[in-house]
């Protein structure tokens, strides 16, 4: 074995202490608003066959998955001839399995594994690493955790409202304000694509006409690129002027949500769909002020459109205002048929997905996290010799019986070196146990914050501790 | 996109709400103990550069390694005479990481890696899956989690004691009360070695005589197949007569604790090594004592010895006694050189490691779990109509604002399946919201594991749930 300098995969990551308590105040956040609202944890395998991942996240994905060699001689079931065919043909015959692209395909197989165990509606939360083989950039990485709650086997619009309760609250316990919920409702995209003349069927070979698909994902562009060339790629992609003059209104709709969703249905009177869309998205916001929710966070917004994702419904994306950063923290949506992939069909579902990554860097932008928030010991009792050191671990377990987090310095090092310790590691509390201190029983709390000193009993320095 | 019955990959496994609880009510304690006693958590990444995994766990564990295609066009840097060459020829120019395969050697890399900002000693806790392409069978899986923590840093025995303590507090948190602490040091094997004559060194080619390993191997087979077969085994690797007939007294200690380590002591009374390990764990006995425990579940096992890991000092090992799993739920040892493979020599540390496979199956075994320990729902508000519904919706936000996990069920369906839901849920109270229950403010609370049923207002509910 040589010796090597060791290094990690590039767009991966350790957390240490700092960042692991940082993310699990985040974390727990989000685990205990799912439980509020009765979600229940689930957890499925980091490795899924490449059946049930293939084909779910369009050619892009398929790319992007992580594929894991088949264990033993993975060339078993090759030949030279597969060799020569190139990585694609040779793929399935030495990899059968990858790693999680999304938690959403492997809870729809979970479901369908399950179904005649599972009480619907089903609650689920998952939270879980995800691997994708991204090019890794500042803020996107290829192992990143995923937060989701969805319920599936209801159409019930309050389970969106509910959404958008869990987000607020969520968002309180985080201490950030200054975010918005927008809305829109895919019923509402297609009754707009309908009305300027996107006639293709998406599922059907190409005509040359646009499809809904088209307007999408122009759409989808909007923050990125702005109006005027979302205007030129939807020209580019068959759009005629006509259809574009109907469309601009869609953008320029004013006034607070109920008169903009009251235009947006005059704009839409036409299509028997988007006034589905409206409807629905009326309801929504109803339900959500039923709730007890002012909804003030909550914003319709008729351009947003969540991608090519397998929405069918509401649509939700989180951005926080005042950060730095400018992409969605959290999103999700009502989907249809979640589950028909794999043979079980008429699913209906409805879900969100928190960003623990983006959460991170806003909370950091915004400083948002308390300094107390590292997982630390409380009270470090400081090591003399030998004789003292037997005195104080009897202490030390009486501290951590009274519920304290504690610890000795294992060695009789020199003070400056343990109090540098405690310092380092962001500890509260030093306890000084010399052999004064055993005779009267008091000992020297140091309190590292203020500095100052004081001799105390021990019921009296728990007492102080805990407070 | 074909309809499939979906399936997982061989040797894993879901984790559903009820496993999860029971999971989560393991891991707790483990972390609440880990916490108290100091230790501050770390992640490190799923994928390590198979250059960091590889070497590090034995051939045996080198074929155990899943491994991760590159991505993109992964037969870019190969030919075809490395096809040619075959697996293990090709495997390096088409897979460069791997996936985790314990906690141990990603916790050395990071130490290494960090060791400039790391205050030692440093005492951290990890909690996350490993993968092994092990043959799948019984209790044996190919992703599990491990629990490790461990101190480096310092070769203070006071940590030895402290894994002592912590073991006792983590049994003691899950309620399992008949189990053993064994306990061993490498010294005293090494030393039983030298008095028997196994002089070959580990690391120099075999020249015929007997090596310490020989010994270890055919240790760890004790409990499987029996002092006769080890002995035989040992003569089979080389040893003689004379030297098993100096073996056997090892073997024949009797007496409490103190005494058996004082017959070792004479018997290794040639080995200067041997009896610098009986000394150290006489200090590691002491030490606990002076921590506060009996030290009741410790017992010194001489025939103890951990495999070819690579501990160097104290090894530890818990069986539990009093179910049907044979093997150990829990073991750790002391190293002295854990990052010296990454060229940062000279740090010693102490580890253990917490089995939750094994002991979740234990605590299955046992009957352990609390019935109440699934994390659910604690109030389902019955959905009558839209006018019931609205109200419900308020008052659903007013228990959930007083802390309570509640929910509506989303359509007004038949009672009997909204009853139902409730039940498979393990959801433990009803709240019932008419006409009438409205317009008195008095709404139907149903006990559901007494049947019962009362009409209160919602303070009065919030107190009878939260009790």
């Amino acid at each position: 074995m040589s010796k090597q300098k060791p290094s990690l995969p590039k767009g991966t990551r350790d957390f240490g202490p700092e960042q692991m308590a940082k993310r699990n105040f985040i974390l727990d956040a989000i685990k205990e608003v799912f439980q509020q609202f009765g979600f229940q944890p689930l957890e499925t395998p980091s490795m899924e066959n490449l059946s049930v991942l293939t084909g779910k996240y369009g050619d892009e994905g398929d790319q992007l998955l992580f594929k894991i060699l088949n264990s033993g001689d993975f060339l078993a079931k090759t030949s030279e001839k597969d060799f020569q065919d190139g990585a694609q043909r040779l793929l399935p015959k030495i990899a059968e399995k990858g790693l999680r692209y999304d938690l959403t395909v492997p809870f729809a197989r979970y479901v369908v594994m399950n179904q005649h165990d599972i009480t619907f509606p089903f609650r689920r939360y998952q939270i879980q690493p995800v691997w994708r083989a991204d090019r890794p950039q500042k803020g996107r990485y290829r192992e990143f955790y995923q937060c989701d709650a969805d319920v599936v086997g209801t159409d019930s619009l309050i389970c969106e409202a509910e959404i958008v309760l869990m987000i607020e609250q969520v968002f309180q316990k985080l201490n950030i304000q200054d975010y918005t919920i927008k809305i829109n409702h895919r019923k509402i995209l297609q009754g707009i694509a309908e009305s300027i003349g996107a006639q293709g069927k998406d599922d059907s070979p190409r005509d040359g006409s646009p499809r809904e698909s088209d307007l999408l994902v122009a759409l989808d562009k909007l923050d990125k690129i702005g109006l005027d060339q979302v205007l030129q790629e939807l020209r580019d992609r068959g759009f005629t002027e006509e259809a574009l003059k109907k469309l601009l209104p869609v953008f320029q709709l004013e006034g607070d949500e109920s008169s903009r969703l009251h235009h947006a249905r005059e704009t839409l009177a036409s299509s028997e769909v988007g006034k589905q869309g409206i409807s629905a998205l009326q309801q929504v916001f109803s339900l959500v002020h039923d709730l007890g929710s002012s909804g003030e966070k909550l914003a319709f917004d008729i351009t947003l459109a969540r991608g090519l994702s397998y929405y069918t419904g509401t649509i939700f994306e989180v951005k926080v205002n005042n950060a730095s950063m400018t992409s969605s923290v959290s999103g999700g949506g009502r989907y249809d048929n979640l589950t028909g992939v794999f043979g079980m069909p008429g699913v209906s579902g409805v879900g969100i997905s928190f960003g623990v990554d983006r959460l991170y860097d806003v909370m950091e932008d915004l400083d948002l996290f308390a300094k107390e928030s590292l997982t630390t010991t409380q009270v470090l009792l400081v090591n003399f010799d030998a004789e003292s050191e037997k005195h104080a671990l009897g202490l030390l377990s009486q501290l951590r019986g009274a519920g304290l987090s504690a610890e000795i310095y294992p060695e009789a090092a020199k003070l400056k070196k343990q109090f540098a310790y405690a310092d380092k590691k962001g500890i509260p509390y030093i306890v000084v146990v010399g052999a004064e201190e055993i005779r009267t029983q008091q000992y020297g709390l140091k309190d590292l914050k203020t500095g100052t000193q004081e001799a105390l009993p021990l019921e009296a320095i728990i007492q102080r501790v805990k407070q």
